[in-house]
């Protein structure tokens, strides 16, 4: 099978002028995320200008998405208490207008999450749903499985399954790795910045899955929202790599670089194709 | 309505006395928090002297809180399991005599916590309520709600508000923001000290939070013992701030800064009002 | 009661091949851990160069086990959910036969998660038991019980009781301190390296819990796999150290010296004896 998908032809400026909209409105992003990565989450989206919330309990789920911005349901460390507050969430966001994200960690490596990504895509479709190659490979219904959150599938042999994945629920599929895929099922994008310290954070997928919820707040066209939050994210990865000794430091410089990326040298930075 | 209240009169040698008091007896705080600070606030505490315990499911939160040195309740997270620890903390702290600090995070945006904030406040009075202006409001039961855990309420507009509830409840209240204020409905402290990455760090509050808690149980008078922890986080996060690239380094140097701080150099920077 | 364990004879380069084993390797940990710690204990993980999974729900925690490499029981933050998830944890690893590892944080001071271990070790015998001083103790069944997480007893004294816990359990026991002694009842191996900043980062003996599971998977003799994950995160600590300003930089550049630290750098600084 060849690709339908059109290249894109999104510009540079166009993401930074996606990255001035968020620090100009800093969008209220309510998170339903796992115990692993929930503080870093925070910090970055407070970091690129955005305001978290993580509302994750199922008294309060529904509600508050009808009137947030934003919401992000990632499937790292679910328990039955916060998987009916996800749906929940996902009631507000349909009655509210909410877009929301889905980052279904280690589907198809396990089993109930991969329901439970299923169950949630069929209840209301997300703006966008984020994850690695064999992730996305699993929520299409087509993978293996792996054996956790590491990619055991390359990006792309992902695309051609995104793009479908795309078209057939109506929302837009970001498949990360070095270079990160992007597509609605019509139209594809390539963001070629990054390190592979990303890859020894724990969370930084996670925290791009936030990044792209926030965008989605600013940005009408999700493709757009997301493409935006992988520049932004692996453009300050790329700035923070360089002045840190391992991973350690790069994860809290990762945070400083959010927090100082101008919109003119995310522009000139970006690897868009 | 003009305050009643008097200006203190608390001298920097009475903080210093506090944080030297501190490290001198190493409180046990137990810690019922949520999964996005539970990590920066041991730090926090371990950084600055104190041991915390995060002691937070329903069998044990009773027995241990009757020995701890003091109980931190936060409801930045809250679960029904979690919730029900809460209550039996409370039990604990009022059969042993343990003081206990109340940070609503969030009240008045989401209707359950404030709710439980509430309950909690009517099963046994804390020793301090640490807010920003809209969580004190809404605790006072006058607030029309913000939509998370940012402020949208000026402090000055609820100072009132606040030495009003602290007069109601017999309890200090701690209101933070540029200017922190704390009241026990009679005196009033201002502390003059911070810096603007405090908001840009998820957790600085519920950290301070937790530092309240540990000086509470070496400091009799609970007025003087939040302000103390204010005092301490503030004047070491300007210090953090002068050598730190963004908000990643800034919370790293706050740890360290934590531990670093004497109490002769606390006495020296803070500013009191 | 005189020991009847003999010293070890464990050479640096068994040690230096144990962290080149793991590197070549990466073998899968299943982490059911603690909210406050388990952001740190990924990073260790990964750093270090093996794959944290934290899968700590009861629909996946007993299939996974029996697939994972290794799996980490810390009973940090306990609740039902997750209790119940540690014990399929258990059943899996029984299957599987893959290695597990228990760290008892707190036990004896607390009474709840005491008698969860003590189920769980009746349940399946790990390949390690890890604790302080006053965990060991209380594990054996001969502990007055602490108040937390820090360690009332001494580790000398702790020696005598760990040798007969492992005999009794057939199991490993490593008891933290300012000495490290790992004991299989039989032999007894001390490793002579660490800072005292450890004790002041939450979550640094939880880290080296998982880093202990993680060697069991490519170290087929416990006692080997114990002593290797101490030399490797207490070299790394003190040439961490050598560069921190205080606790916070400290957690940050431990991460990035697990990551750098060569098998030859750690046969040449361990002090095993």
């Amino acid at each position: 099978m060849t690709h339908s998908v059109r290249e894109s032809v999104l510009s540079p400026q166009a993401i930074a002028e996606g990255l001035t909209a968020l620090r100009e409105r800093s969008p209220l992003v309510q998170c339903l995320t796992n115990i692993v990565v929930a503080n870093f989450t925070a910090n970055a989206l407070l970091a690129t200008g955005a305001s978290p919330a993580m509302v994750d309990n199922a008294a309060e789920a529904e509600p508050f998405a009808s009137v947030a911005d934003a919401v992000l349901v990632n499937l790292g460390t679910p328990y039955p208490v916060t998987v009916g507050a996800m749906a929940g969430a996902l009631r507000g966001a349909a009655s509210g207008g909410t877009p929301w994200v889905l980052d279904p960690v280690a589907a198809g490596a396990l089993q109930w999450r991969t329901s439970i990504a299923q169950a949630l895509l069929d209840q209301h479709a997300p703006a966008i749903i984020r994850g690695n190659a064999s992730e996305i490979i699993a929520i299409a219904g087509q993978g293996k499985g792996g054996r956790g959150v590491e990619s055991v599938d390359t990006v792309d042999g992902a695309v051609d399954v995104a793009a479908e994945l795309a078209r057939d629920r109506g929302t837009v599929v970001a498949v990360s790795g070095e270079v990160d895929h992007i597509t609605d099922g019509d139209r594809l994008v390539r963001v070629g910045n990054g390190h592979p310290w990303l890859t020894q954070v724990t969370g930084a997928g996670c925290a791009l899955g936030a990044l792209m919820a926030a965008f989605t707040a600013v940005i009408p066209d999700p493709l757009v929202a997301a493409a935006t939050a992988t520049a932004t994210f692996t453009v300050a990865a790329e700035r923070a790599a360089e002045q840190s000794a391992g991973p350690g430091s790069f994860a809290v410089s990762l945070i400083d670089e959010l927090a100082a990326l101008s919109s003119e040298d995310l522009a000139a930075a970006v690897r868009l194709s």
